[in-house]
């Protein structure tokens, strides 16, 4: 196919993780989690996060959210959430169905939830008509290529935690976020104050596999292993997926990995910000750089690399490195953007 | 861990599908199914059930039976099904809390479910009261090793089109039915006048991937895509979904692994059927033995093998055998269980 | 219209009944149940089924019984009832679309479940492939018309406590069956250990009116008066339906009213049950009679009076009497049957 | 109580819809609607609204709009509505759990929907991930008080209908929306091309009773008796909700009763818009007043008379008048106000 500069999910397996299935397939094992690999896989998210950890794992990341949230929250409550969270604008409305849960969309500024955007919808009491705050959710990194810092999430936690309300993080692109930070993915999540994750293997690495990590685990109350039955998310041959995770957790390949696909997306921005034409719309933290560039040029560029158009209105394009991200295919890219300006202008 | 006659998911991955992963794991691919892989895939469904078959992959068993009904039923429409099916016993309510639509388990003598059985929850008319029969899900080979002939399924068939019923097939274990048929795909499920199948890949040497066949796709006028992503089930990397699903449904490997799973349970029952103290509860038509023997001998016999006591009260066992199990592994089984029999006697 | 032997809910409102909605139309009332007349029927409810009762009202019994269960089940928890269960037969599957909840439907031969026919139903351990059960519906008076004998209600719910199973009874017609068992309304539900009761007004002289009584309110852990709202259940101008309620319980009203149906019910199979070409095919303990005759002989009565038939097979008729049905109305119906009879014959 | 200028539902029964209910408390009747009343009542609307329009009579206002919009939305379908509509903040989130549908949010400057506030929401192609919008919802009278002239109802109706969409009204206040545009039921609604409408009888004289009326039933294809039984809000003695609304559809009942509550709402904001310390917030059109006062004078009215605070930051209340309302009941309100003022100040 054309390179992909779409998502980090057209991306291929790792050769590490990838070995690690390999290595996974030796004589018979238990099936839905009573085997050794996802025994260790476990052992390694608590040594990642805290001995407290709960750990469940899932197919894929909406998967993970919606069995999170729906451990967490009743019916009637609701999740408050920026409008442009995956949650919200892609999951097809999949915790409404499976949970009944509302999901309350705030808009923001630049995709980052704070205090003062969340207080608006949060009403005194237990009056039964309106549906009750029960959670806040964000994505870290966030859905535009950004990251929460660790005294923001702080502060958020805490906010949360005065009220009531439980802290969930989508890090489908955690790994991304915490490189970003400097920090450990403890630093970043558990140390902060968040009390559940959806921890993201598939786009860092993985075939598929998510995970998610309950710090608080009395918050479920013992709801979480039949939500991830009855949200189908329970895979009979587990070992699989823990074998990744295993192998994305050790030898710092989760850091690695991410590492790697946010320095491509920086060498990018360094590449094209100065182009005429194009003008970069949003901070390069993490592994995207949005951009708005004539429409001309756009199709011209999508002629060689496959990409999306983010908002089709300015337009605003939405280009993303991941693991496997050559200096190569950068340069490439690179210069096929300015192909395509230069002959459109 | 010990060898296991617990369940075919107990196996794993078989090493020609696994090179099929390995094979796909070649730079960047669309998400989403937008892949060649998918593309291949669905195109050898098709030359197997037909060019009308439209298919939708999904990560696990519960998922593609309750994808597949969910968009087939309304939500006060009922699914009848033998009150041993997977979907009413081993899925948590998934269907139910994914669809709304209640499950109407029916008693069977034997598992398999006859048009005299499900007369009685037919009724007249469309009263709104009663919950609306819409299909008649039945397991292929069934839960309790047995499968239906071709003129049952046929007479079943017509019986549900008759009365304006959508005849759906869980076929976690379809291949090990046609093969004990000595059928093809097509001959055990379109050619009867199946309209939906749950084709099952796990249990017959895959990692992960199930895929449900519409045979008549304009009865979920238009439902599927949405229903499979907003089920959780819409895999990003669906390539490696997608690779082994084409690898098993190539060559005959489907229809192979399944012959072998087959004729070990044959083995394994000719081997144990005359022991004394060892009853033979059922037929042993696929890759399943059922007897009642001692608890005591039961328990000898766990310390080295592992597989479940399928019903307590009497008790019962279930022996499974799959692609991988060996000649060496049944006949050291057989000897397991003698010397069990020999000590509790 | 042709008078009515299909339905206690055919009937009018009592007299009694009536004047209580007139009686409460003066000025205005704070809504949702923040009203005085709300106030006093709660407290009624206390005085007859004990101070700790928690009273929700709702519209019908459908509501009541969904309400109900969804207050006190999570999704993956399973409600066990007679196949013959309003709950199962009669409420298009509410209670799955709405909670999620798995019904599962027993087989009994009377309409009456017991210890024995539960038993089977129940697993030990927590398994997450298997719907959890979690509470026992039964009907009082049951949907044939019979009564569980207080003792028989003892037992069950003691078997209930003692696997921690949580007792509802669908008490649609709670006031034909305390009267046929000559006790009081506690003495049928609180003594014997019942958690949570569906109290019927409508069918028993009201215009609309139910009630969710829970017995230990800790049970539903906060939950009721969310779902009360969320399932569509609470009235804005509440006041009418607890006028409706207070009525009823009040000066003997509700067992007066009961009383007076099961008596047209005696009087019925006393006219009836030496017919010949007439069966009675239930004990008549309550307000309904049921019986085998020809096809001919049913048709020939319904174009005189309106009533079902319950079994199409057989055939088999249900005939009802309410609070508002006269000796006379009894008599005529029972001329009508024999000369029904006369002709057919 | 005190008397209550909180809510239209706070008032009582209007002597002649009680009177409706006494003449239909007339012998048996078929339960649910396969009554005279029912009959009656549906060819009343009829006559109102066009002879091709469905009817679904259900108990309470939210009954209504999730029965109406579960009858037309698939569960990954959306239904886009003003941030402030009932269905988003007052029904707990009742449309999520029963149907699945995503509610979309949508901010307006002033509780009214235009095509330029939509636009952004919706998206081209069919793509999976993001849940498809539907249907809008708006509610006429507004939640603010404000009303839909014809022309944009015409124009909000033409955008939906170019884009596929359904447009529904929430008509909990229909009738005073209808008397404040001088223009008939039908003219409000139909011919302007609503597609649904909740038609709103329980704030307008009735004890209880709310209509669906499908003016295009073919879009709900067949769903909607289903749903109204499923959603709980099949009454079983239907006759006393048709008996209501046959009569407030009978002798402009509707308009008069409206045009009271609006008279009496015009003239408290005439009394009250120029005192010193009140400033009215929203256009009065319907029977509602809107204004904001200190909080010490809102503490003091509140003494004598009970109100809701609409929003506690500013503070802003809510002042309703009903068809009960008297002239002196008003007069007596706007002094107790100025009293509270002229302390406060």
């Amino acid at each position: 196919m054309r390179r992909s500069f779409a998502s980090d999910n057209n991306a291929p397996i790792a050769p590490e993780i990838l070995q690690a299935i390999v290595d996974a397939n030796a004589g018979d094992a238990v099936g839905y989690g009573e085997d050794d690999w996802t025994a260790r896989a476990i052992e390694t998210f608590k040594t990642h996060f805290g001995q407290q950890t709960e750990v469940y794992l899932t197919f894929n990341g909406t998967g993970a959210n919606v069995a999170a949230l729906s451990s967490l929250l009743q019916p009637w409550e609701t999740v408050l959430t920026p409008a442009t969270a995956h949650l919200q604008t892609d999951e097809c409305g999949a915790l409404e169905r499976f949970s009944g849960s509302k999901v309350m969309p705030i808009a923001t500024g630049d995709g980052k939830l704070r205090p003062g955007d969340i207080r608006p919808y949060l009403h005194a009491g237990h009056d039964v008509h309106f549906p009750q705050p029960r959670a806040i959710s964000i994505s870290q990194a966030t859905e535009l290529g950004d990251v929460y810092e660790l005294d923001e999430l702080r502060e958020l936690c805490a906010f949360a935690h005065e009220r009531g309300l439980i802290l969930h993080v989508d890090g489908a692109r955690i790994a991304n976020a915490a490189v970003a930070l400097g920090a450990t993915l403890r630093q970043t999540t558990t140390d902060c104050g968040v009390d559940v994750l959806s921890f993201g293997g598939t786009k860092n690495g993985l075939m598929l596999g998510e995970a998610i990590c309950f710090f608080n685990p009395q918050l479920h109350a013992g709801a979480a292993p039949f939500v991830q039955k009855q949200s189908m998310q329970l895979a009979s041959k587990m070992r699989y997926l823990s074998a990744q995770l295993e192998a994305l957790l050790t030898d710092d390949r989760w850091s690695r990995y991410a590492a790697h696909a946010n320095a491509m997306a920086q060498r990018l921005y360094e590449r094209v910000k100065s182009l005429r034409g194009v003008r970069i719309t949003r901070p390069v933290r993490c592994n995207a750089v949005f951009a708005t560039l004539t429409r001309a040029a756009i199709e011209r560029i999508q002629r060689e690399f496959f990409f999306y158009v983010f908002d089709e209105a300015l337009p605003e394009v939405r280009w993303m490195t991941h693991w496997a991200t050559t200096e190569l295919d950068v340069e490439e890219f690179a210069l096929c953007v300015e192909r395509a300006l230069n002959v459109s202008a």
